[in-house]
């Protein structure tokens, strides 16, 4: 029973914080003995500059076969006129994310004890976004005709349906159901945006049914911004479309002192492909190697794969000593490398 | 040269933060002997409980004739299940900006002397959003079909026109140019939404050319959000499109001390059909009728207003009048009731 795991680690960044990654599931697997397999892959836009391509189907259809896939970061430099713009998110990670049916988003959110949150009063900040992943404004489903003139007119769709809403409806609820608040709020903006807005409403108050020792609310994706910065404690589980969790996993990021800790897991569910594990953070190519990043959302993404994979012992055990690494960064004078920090990671699981 | 106002002060603690904008505006323009004709119109959840209607072709066609509009809140207590929901956002705030072509809709945000940010280091922010407020995902264009099914597909189309993307951001520049420090930031999300953010871009780099005084950059959405919380200061002119522009400016509202601050105006730069100003916040039912509401993004909605309709001295007087009012805050035991906030404004306009 070896885990067989794809690499992708990407650009920038990716490839510094994935080693420190990979060291933290090496050291906390094989002291239980579990076998690892790993299988690395370039891809990114390093690789896109190589070959010209992105993620050709041959190499789609290998990833399929891994039971998991931990990615590092991808992307160019920003103003790398090469490269057309988008076209590694959107054909390499986006690709991925669809392919893969990775139908929850999940980005936990934790403001870490001697972490400095850039709110004066965050108060315990302890909530997961559970963010629908394969459907929404990121269908790709717009166009634009008489491009370029005066006269054109861009569209862009999303697009909603009660199979894709329903499902990330009940993982979020399943989740809070184990959850010591056990309380899911919807966001989305359904004034506005009618029709997908109340396909998502009924889907709660439907679900919902079903957890009646789970509570629920609303709120519109402006005034969950509000709350996200005066009151983010009050959140415990967040449901939400695919681009208005793009925007609040990126706030929450932000308040809980910053998306270098933020960890997510696009995952699949009912397991027909493996699910992807990420840091929420991008390539970063201005701090590139040189050993600055901080691997701690590439490590937490890794127990997040654990947990996935059945091995939630060892998922809670890198958990715990990334907390404690972080809490002892406050007796620090000097900011620790990239691999001091996996070292030290590795040391507390010891 | 009559100036001739609708006003709608609406529900909740609209006609409260009205009463005290208008007090405001007659002190202001009296002292220069601008005569200053109200009309008021009953328009609201209210007034849809007791007639079924939100706002009659009629009346639009009388509103239309005004020079300008007052706006104060509309909207039902949440759970009033009374009134179909969304249906007066719909029918009455988003028909008036859309049939009065309110294509610029203003937002400042400036944090104050003397009002605390909920971040630890706001700095010194002070910057206006310029939303587009006829088109994008509000433009009412979705459906559904087989809804209520488990096969119910629900789609929301944003449109986006060279026309309506070029005069706002022709606007955004404009606007730079006049301040200190002359820098627009296109805020969007072309990586993903590529149709509608690559005519944004094009256009923001078109106009830029024109504007060779004024800086530009670009941000995705999402990083947008954690630039509001961990660095705001840097923002002068932010351009983007009707729903970014809705999340960022609750966003916006929230790190400059709450939404009770917040003015807008909804304008028609073309002057086809009168502007509306109306403060940020909502209806607040909760707390209506009870003096407890801060008139002041209304009556900084009257500065919007004044500016619009060329009394620029008037709106600066009214602006520094508000800017005394709420440093003065600082020595207050109790807080000062609705009125109590308009008489002090008055006062400090003497
Ligand atoms: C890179 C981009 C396509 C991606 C997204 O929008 O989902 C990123 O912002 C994220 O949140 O993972
Ligand atoms: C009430 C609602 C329709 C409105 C909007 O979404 O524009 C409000 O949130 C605003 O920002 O003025």
């Amino acid at each position: 029973n070896e885990i067989d795991i794809a690499v992708i680690p990407g650009d920038g960044i990716g490839p510094e914080v994935v080693t420190e990654a990979v060291k933290v599931l090496n050291y906390v697997t094989n002291g239980g003995k579990q076998e690892i397999k790993l299988t690395y892959y370039k891809l990114g836009a390093e690789h896109w500059l190589e070959t010209g391509e992105t993620l050709p189907d041959e190499t789609l259809a290998k990833i399929k076969q891994h039971d998991a896939i931990l990615f590092g970061a991808v992307g160019a430099a920003p103003g790398d006129t090469r490269i057309p713009s988008g076209i590694i998110e959107r054909e390499l990670l986006l690709k991925l994310r669809f392919s893969l049916d990775h139908f929850v988003n999940l980005r936990p959110s934790k403001l870490y004890p001697g972490i400095e949150s850039p709110l004066s009063n965050p108060g315990d900040i302890d909530f997961i976004v559970v963010r629908e992943g394969t459907e929404g404004p990121y269908v790709g489903n717009g166009g634009s005709v008489r491009t370029g003139t005066a006269h054109e007119i861009a569209t862009e769709v999303s697009v909603n349906t009660a199979y894709g809403v329903e499902r990330v409806v009940r993982d979020a609820f399943r989740r809070a159901s184990e959850r010591d608040r056990k309380h899911v709020t919807l966001v989305h903006k359904h004034n506005v945006l009618v029709n997908a807005g109340h396909l998502w409403k009924r889907t709660v108050e439907a679900v919902a049914a079903e957890y009646p020792e789970v509570t629920h609310d609303y709120l519109h994706v402006d005034a969950a911004t509000i709350f996200l910065t005066t009151d983010p404690s009050r959140f415990d589980v967040i449901v939400t479309d695919n681009l208005f969790g793009d925007i609040l996993t990126d706030q929450a990021g932000a308040i809980t002192g910053g998306i270098g800790l933020a960890a997510s897991g696009n995952i699949n569910m009912d397991r027909t492909y493996p699910s992807m594990f990420e840091p929420v953070h991008g390539s970063a190519p201005d701090i590139a190697g040189q050993q600055k990043a901080d691997p701690t959302a590439a490590i937490l993404s890794v127990a997040l794969m654990l947990d996935h994979l059945g091995l939630s012992e060892e998922a809670r055990s890198v958990e715990q000593a990334v907390e404690k690494e972080i809490t002892s960064r406050q007796e620090l004078t000097d900011n620790r490398t990239t691999s001091e920090i996996g070292d030290a990671i590795v040391a507390l699981l010891a």
